[in-house]
């Protein structure tokens, strides 16, 4: 069977795809009795264009050279020598005028753009399933890890109480080398960016958004509901410093930024991403550097982890390839069916908890001046707010001017902790925001 | 689209299948528009099978109420109300027969029996693909883990390098156990025992056999080609002792089972099973109590690991029912395709390499008398049969009249040990059999 393969975006992603195409082309007709073919090659940039026509890929395998090269993602959708569309450009907006019209003249679609999915699934899952075509997304969560198949295949026998992963890989390399080498945020997020690990405007990446758009996805997924991540509460790793690292080594904790997904017993969903305190003896705690993992609460199976690749050329390209293949077997039957096509929509949105309602253990770490009666005026505070005090810590060899005291409290509500900083922090005595971190258990 | 469904076997999985499709039956007709009916079950005892028809399970639920109920499997799968056998009685030969006589009737199977694909896959797996049926396994290997689906579809475009696995729960708890609380093999078996996690005659587990059946599974799954568990080399954790894992401790190490596949460059497909010191940064390392996972080594996505429970009624029962719902999902297309027919056969066997042409590091403990020159006669036969020295160490304090000796050797040939093994374990001054363990990296 003959499957006619159009790509759009020949940048990493892109590159990758047509690497692992030319080295199991073979396996897929032989084997499998799927004929891929790209015919059609899209990218911004002519010299990419002429690249992929006459370089190694190409050059080794006939059925890669494409018949047609365009720098126009709409002509690519529109040709009629096109079954699917493979969506590995990037961007928000500009991919969703290319999938829309794509669904229009009835190609299907695989992505690898998790911020595309963000924004613009609640319509775009809706029209793929109204169009009768499917739109596929396993690279678009955690690269080369299988967790969009786990969850939608593996574990449909399964309620999901919860997951917490690592889903950013910029931002777990840089709290591992702070963790590890002893580095300031400044220094790690340098050596990131030295490694190609980070952009050069890394915002993206640390202060949470990425994890927020995927984070977003997985819950859509657990709950087949639409969740909005303008709708979450992010936190990102900018305010993480040595000190609060050093702390939780002591206590036997890790940082992780965590993307961390909970249904409570009444129906409730929450979804947040937030930097979080995790015993080094949890599985997570022993993931570092670019790795993600997901670690899913599942009530027939238990706690699952899956853990590996979260992005890059080959791992990502590797998922795209997956949805191919996936997809060939579907269409092959003739009857495609309509898993994958419309898993959520604008009309049936995910109400979230707020992150106030959440109960979590803090840890907070004040910055006060050095003077008697500091302590008596902050735990004053957070027994009138009704928070109860867990342990105290003080570093007075850190900086004899500001003074880190850092207080654990039990389990409270977010909401209580949210009042009581405010007073806290209008404080005379207190010199900077309290930095604010929350255990996960 | 109404989906007929026949049970064998009513014990731990079979009535967690019944539990599970209790439970989400409703989703799965609301949401995926599969109306799953349990027409038949069958049962050696007619007490579970009273049970089951009047139980709980299945007065919640007209569908669940099976018309029929047999104690003959052979019934089972010749009756026309039946789509699809699920398989969960166990045994080696007898399920054999049904299924040969499920697929002459044009039932798909589904089953969650390691030790019959282990031994008769190579001709269930051609008669299914003759028969244009179905044989899915995903609870054969890992429980609730989703491995089979992960390397038959998600890695699709890799090549396995390898995998190494913990996959035998019963084992793991053994050997977690003794590090854990520092018991004796005795000891920790009779922990197993108690708790359930171990059999009355445990030998099946203990001595890699079960595990074995997995391993030989996964790597037909990753070379596409049968292996053939007999002829791999397999060694249990029976020899283990507390000495062992507390020289292990000292260096950094676990000791755990291992399930470990290569593939060299010139293609040589190695499988076997034993126990292995592992660094304690290796993520297998942290995989405790009855947790089974699964590592694998592949070209795209890299190293990738899957943990979770390898057993057990939900975890299992939920991996049934993903197969059930998967079938489900190809029969709706009306023309079901051939993936999960036929991926192994008796006429396309790996031919194993022999574990002599291994190559790995060693840890030898030899128990010697306290006399001097025992270290010399040992080093010269190392030594001439070419086996490098990496370090050397004696605990006198364990037992004055038996001092253990353990020696680690770099990276040597297996054949060359067992040579040199042959001529120590002859010497007068060696007391007991040398324990041999391997290590990997």
């Amino acid at each position: 069977m003959k499957i006619r393969v159009g790509i759009i975006g020949l940048g990493t992603v892109g590159s990758g795809v047509l690497q692992l195409m030319e080295k199991h082309r073979e396996f897929f007709f032989r084997d499998l009795g799927f004929d891929f073919e790209i015919t059609v090659l899209c990218s911004r940039s002519r010299t990419r264009l002429d690249h992929a026509k006459t370089g190694k890929a190409a050059a080794g395998n006939p059925a890669l050279t494409p018949a047609f090269l365009t720098q126009s993602p709409l002509e690519l959708v529109s040709r009629p020598d096109v079954d699917v569309v493979l969506e590995v450009a990037g961007g928000e907006d500009a991919p969703k005028a290319w999938i829309e019209s794509a669904f229009k003249h009835k190609k299907h679609v695989i992505t690898a753009n998790k911020a595309l999915l963000a924004k613009h699934g609640k319509d775009l899952f809706p029209l793929a399933q109204k169009s009768g075509c499917f739109l596929l997304f396993e690279a678009a969560v955690g690269g080369g890890i299988p967790i969009i198949r786990t969850l939608q295949e593996s574990f449909i026998a399964n309620d999901i109480h919860g997951l917490a992963c690592i889903i950013n890989g910029t931002c777990n390399y840089i709290l591992s080398e702070m963790t590890g080498k002893k580095l300031s945020f400044e220094r790690a997020l340098k050596a990131a960016q030295e490694l190609g690990y980070a952009e050069a405007d890394p915002s993206f990446d640390i202060e949470g958004t990425d994890s927020a758009h995927k984070v977003a996805l997985l819950a859509s997924l657990c709950y087949g509901k639409y969740v909005d991540y303008a709708s979450m509460s992010v936190e990102g790793i900018t305010t993480i410093s040595a000190i609060d690292i050093q702390m939780a080594e002591e206590m036997g904790f890790a940082i992780k930024l965590l993307g961390i997904v909970s249904q409570d017993k009444t129906g409730n969903i929450q979804a947040n991403v937030y930097p979080a305190l995790l015993e080094k003896k949890h599985q997570l705690a022993t993931v570092d550097g670019v790795l993600n993992a997901v670690f899913v609460k599942t009530s027939s199976v238990g706690p699952i982890l899956l853990t590996g690749a979260g992005a890059g050329k080959l791992p990502t390209a590797s998922s795209v390839i997956a949805d191919l293949v996936s997809l060939a077997r579907q269409l092959a039957t003739g009857h495609p069916i309509a898993q994958g096509m419309g898993f959520f929509s604008a009309d049936n949105r995910a109400e979230l908890l707020p992150i106030g309602e959440l109960e979590t253990e803090f840890y907070l770490r004040l910055t006060a001046v050095d003077q008697p009666g500091v302590l008596a005026k902050v735990t004053a505070i957070l027994g009138e707010e009704g928070i109860s005090i867990r342990a105290l810590m003080q570093k007075p060899e850190h900086d004899p001017e500001h003074v880190p005291v850092i207080f654990l409290t039990h389990a409270t509500r977010n909401a209580k902790v949210s009042k009581a900083l405010k007073r806290i922090d209008a404080l005379d005595i207190i010199q900077a925001p309290t930095q604010v971190l929350r255990f996960y258990r």
